[in-house]
């Protein structure tokens, strides 16, 4: 349904499990930068208006979710503060076409992979973790990647650009892609690594 | 109150109402740009941790109005789109220290100062206007413009960086600044515009 081409490896939890902070840190980054693609994609593309509301009502869910991961972080002592981001994101970006109007599609998409990801390893994370709040968090934050994966997806086809079976094969191309840029990913213990290199 | 150096010509607001369309276009880009602004100083100063959620709130609002504008441009037939951006918050920056952390005190108040131009702007256009639909939008907003003035004041202080006296006296010479970017301003009908040229 979320249309990964790859399942993660059970042993991604196992290492988030012993890495919270860093996970928990890597999370709040990640819904900041999620909010500022959607309004960026705003600035980019004003001349698409149906784009517009979606976009800044998502954004606006991904600040209040980074918010609500600062607050979990601060209840267990830990603070926000800089990362090195994870190069997942923009080596799964680099697969979008250069030209428009297919740079915008591929965008879209890209960004609803990252979300089905986000949900998928929210999953995981919510199954394996003890902590009750912790739980709680990722349970109720899946179901909202998940509608997001939605969101990105329909906003896709809403350009119409290209027929329905296109538009399939290009996600299936962009999962794939998707996939590979986790495998290859240096597994550093973030919401979008690898496997630890040790145990790939 | 909000520490405007130079009151608006009142008629900033007879030519605004001369000019709705543009003047809501731009109201909407504002709204966008000021989102982006407190999206981007999470993204610039990490570090500083005290600062993260108050700004991601104000990112949240600035949003939420962003896409009640565009609802309002709507409703009278108007559609979101590209729009040549006035000089005046890129000049009100420029008077920012390039050294930190006075870069970031400097930041904090000329976005305070640009909150209370839109706040003074806002009441002139409630006053002025004769739509219903216009008078209740900016009353409401007018309100919440006031509100993130303080706020930013108050991120500004919370740095205790200077004394506050210094504090003042910094804020009263970028207020100073602030009236003279728009004494400067080409004037084209934009919320943060002069009067027209011909009218100076």
């Amino acid at each position: 349904m979320l249309h990964l081409a790859a399942p993660t490896d059970e042993r991604w939890a196992a290492r988030a499990r012993e890495h919270l902070p860093e996970i928990l840190l890597d999370h709040a980054h990640c819904e900041k930068k999620a909010a500022s693609t959607a309004l960026s994609l705003i600035f980019r593309y004003p001349e698409r208006p149906a784009m517009v509301v979606p976009l800044s009502r998502l954004a606006r869910e991904e600040l209040a979710h980074f918010e609500e991961v600062v607050a979990v972080m601060r209840a267990r002592g830990l603070e926000f503060r800089r990362q090195t981001p994870s190069p997942y994101a923009a080596q799964l970006m680099a697969a979008a076409r250069t030209h428009e109007p297919m740079r915008l599609l591929d965008t879209l998409l890209c960004c609803a992979l990252i979300e089905a990801r986000s949900c998928e390893r929210m999953r995981l994370l919510a199954e394996t973790l003890d902590d009750p709040g912790l739980v709680k968090l990722y349970r109720g934050l899946l179901a909202c990647e998940a509608r997001h994966f939605h969101s990105y997806v329909e906003l896709a086809r809403a350009l119409e650009l290209v027929p329905e079976a296109e538009l399939s094969a290009r996600l299936d191309a962009l999962a794939a892609h998707e996939a590979a840029v986790l495998r290859g990913d240096p597994g550093e213990p973030r919401l979008h690594s690898a496997v630890a290199p040790a145990l790939q």
